[in-house]
């Protein structure tokens, strides 16, 4: 199999890739696992520091690039898209999210389209195509009315997924990502950075400041079940989406108190007094919009699990980024 | 005030313009009416047989054409954005659909944002949006899924009206259109054509071929009600609409077999005589996957209302297009 990831270099882009080098093959269809031949990592930023493989060929490029993407398109028989414009980016920057996020999405998938192979995709989406007035959870039914840039482009790179699949043109898969928690790496310009500042940074003897109140409460998924989930979606046959192409993942709700609580039982209160609470009343705002809970019906029958707990959570970014270690 | 309307040339386009023109003026906000100073029809089509008028000015152009749209769009106030390819023609060209449908509305969207001066603007949306798993009454949080490119389109304009609204470049509002019966005219590409021919047909005396089973139900709304809808749509305060920009109009819900029997009882037997059933299983397969049925609580607490029942729709058609008589 010749795999593509866009965004090949975001963090979650390498965990995916590390994680497909390490077994090697893919177990399409629920069949025996058919081997990686080729890796292509596609990012508009140049990748850093990746283990020597023949298999990987790491291209940087933009995506909004169309010769570009149509050369790592041509050969590409599984294709995770996760190259975007995140949500405070797409918000201060308007034409560049919607050039990125559906002119680059759409060039991706017409270059797919192109090849008259019928490549397999998984787009990663978000909730933040939620938005509005809400339920206390929202169901698998229910409507994307999105309230950023970046939760409409999402919302329309998941129709063009769909409709490019049903034309038969690609075999497409959208999964709406919870919030990742803990982002290894540094903060980033998304409004949920915190998130993962406050428990990360802390642990690394670093200070980190919390902006929003400790009842607010968020719904998340470690980077190690995204990862899972990324694999998971491109190994379903077909059959397993019928009509719909979306899927909306299991998470857990937690409240950030609950988050620094966890954090305290887990490394001490001398790792959570590095945490200063300084409400910041634009990011509360924007915090507030997003759902909180998420039924997943859907995604759970099909095999998608949440973290079970926060505890599981801090375990895994112990485990996966600080080898084991508390600060 | 001054009105652009494209697909101006479009039998609800026409009819809009009509009561535009013969009102005058448009009450926005429901404050007292504003004259129209200006109305400018843009279509692909050349506009036939418009009663003079030195407040209209007829535009035959692309909506694709970026020059041209920049040209209209640069005085317009009010615009009713109805251009569009439809249902089967979409699905027929895949290309031209997602031009014309997709980068037409974002480009006349971007147009109007040049503008600087925040236009008012209503797009014209579909039920083809719903898709796929249905209840059997669509509420208005429910999911759009559409299972064509039309309705993916479409829904992808209602994302782009609504993201271009919260960020201030216009003001937006998109109408989930019911199929809309009696249309005039002659047959179309659509799939819903027949629902219109086997009543307007054979009241001209013609045959008409219905190629559904007569328990087969259908979601209408009359030209009549379809016209009041945009003008309201257009009316309406910004706060009226609130976080959502997007409406599923309410209609009726009737089956062929109910819509024929209507027209025996108003026009005779001797008229639905003249109707041949004779199924096609690729038209019944489309109409199947339609939502039949649909809450629309909010259009209604807003004030849009449906046509009461088929005959009131069949009378309405009548009065409007045969001067009142009956083949």
């Amino acid at each position: 199999m010749r795999v593509l990831i866009t965004g090949g270099n975001g963090f979650i882009g390498r965990k995916l890739a590390m994680a497909l080098l390490h077994t090697g093959a893919v177990p399409v269809d629920h069949g025996p696992p058919r081997p990686i031949e080729r890796m292509t990592l596609f990012d508009s930023v140049p990748s850093e520091d990746l283990p020597p493989d023949p298999r990987v060929e790491v291209v940087t490029g933009d995506i909004t690039d169309r010769s570009a993407v149509e050369r790592v398109a041509a050969q590409a028989d599984l294709v995770w898209h996760l190259a975007a414009v995140v949500s405070a980016g797409a918000e201060a920057d308007f034409d560049l999210g919607y050039r990125v996020n559906v002119d680059g999405t759409r060039g991706l998938l017409d270059a797919l389209r192109a090849t008259g192979r019928r490549p397999r995709v998984v787009f990663a989406s978000s909730l933040a195509v939620y938005g509005g007035e809400m339920p206390e959870v929202i169901t698998d039914g229910f409507h994307a009315t999105p309230q950023s840039s970046y939760g409409t482009q999402k919302a329309i790179g998941e129709l063009l997924t769909a409709d490019y699949s049903r034309k038969g043109f690609i075999d497409g898969r959208s999964l709406r990502l919870p919030t990742i928690v803990v982002r290894p790496g540094r903060p980033n310009k998304a409004a949920s950075t915190f998130a993962s500042s406050i428990i990360r940074e802390p642990l690394a003897g670093e200070e980190a400041v919390c902006p929003v109140a400790p009842e607010t409460a968020i719904y998340i998924l470690s980077p190690r079940r995204v990862v899972e989930a990324l694999l998971r979606a491109m190994t379903l046959p077909e059959s397993a989406w019928g009509m719909h192409r979306t899927l909306q993942l299991a998470g857990i709700t937690v409240t950030v108190g609950a988050m620094v609580e966890a954090l305290a039982r887990v490394a001490g209160e001398a790792v959570t007094d590095r945490i200063r609470w300084q409400p910041d009343p634009a990011i509360e705002r924007i915090v507030e919009t997003w759902p909180v809970r998420a039924e997943a019906r859907r995604a759970r029958s099909m095999g998608f699990t949440d973290d079970g707990s926060f505890e599981a959570i801090l375990q895994a970014h112990i485990e996966d980024e600080l080898g084991g270690r508390r600060a």
